[in-house]
């Protein structure tokens, strides 16, 4: 992050997350519309930034170890209306305007399309294309 | 968790989630009548099976390394009445019924009441005691 001119605004945002030992902090985006949960994903600092810059979703993944501004690629970016952090510091709540309303890449509106269903003790997946 | 027996639903329920090299996964606890997102902690497959065994949340404490059902102390357990998992299997979401409306040891009804000010440039502290 040296390479990064922050301001002071810039620092204050950072400096109250605890980032994990990775530099990391998962992030749960909401829809503010409908207040559906739609996915949890991480960010470093500079993803953060990004994301106030940007005002929409930037991620960092960790799978291919880049910045990864949501929607890059299918469109379904996420407008940012609220940042939101818990009592301490760990884990960051974004209430976002989903484009499309996907938020999924299986072309879904959550991620969380898998239900246990505790009277067959299995996992029945509610996705569109299996209604 | 060599320890415990698990039935073939209860390792059905297990193998579904892609635990994390420290064996845990994130969880989002959602109240099912407000949609407010509540709180974020961490389960391990006990932990799992004790909330599905209980019906309530059953965290796993990073801090203390032990077994934590919410609640046990404050009172506030969650009743869980959905459990979701996401897409790639890696981040839990509860649907819960919050006793008392509060999650957050503070006694804040959720844990995310900081919210950042982009305008002023800083954390804005939005819990009732600070209103």
């Amino acid at each position: 992050m040296s390479d990064i001119n922050k301001n002071p605004q810039e620092q204050s945002l950072l400096d109250a997350v605890n980032w994990n030992d990775q530099g990391l902090v998962p992030v749960i985006a909401q829809e503010e519309s409908s207040g559906d949960v739609l996915m949890m994903a991480w960010m470093n600092r500079e993803a953060l930034l990004e994301t106030i810059r940007l005002g929409e979703a930037v991620y960092w993944t960790r799978s291919r170890q880049k910045l990864w501004h949501k929607g890059e690629e299918s469109g379904h970016t996420q407008k940012v209306k609220e940042i939101r952090l818990d009592c301490d510091g760990d884990t960051i709540l974004l209430m976002v305007e989903q484009k499309d309303g996907i938020a999924c890449h299986t072309g879904e509106h959550s991620c969380f399309f898998k239900q246990w269903d505790s009277a067959k003790a299995t996992w029945v997946d509610q996705s569109i294309s299996k209604e």
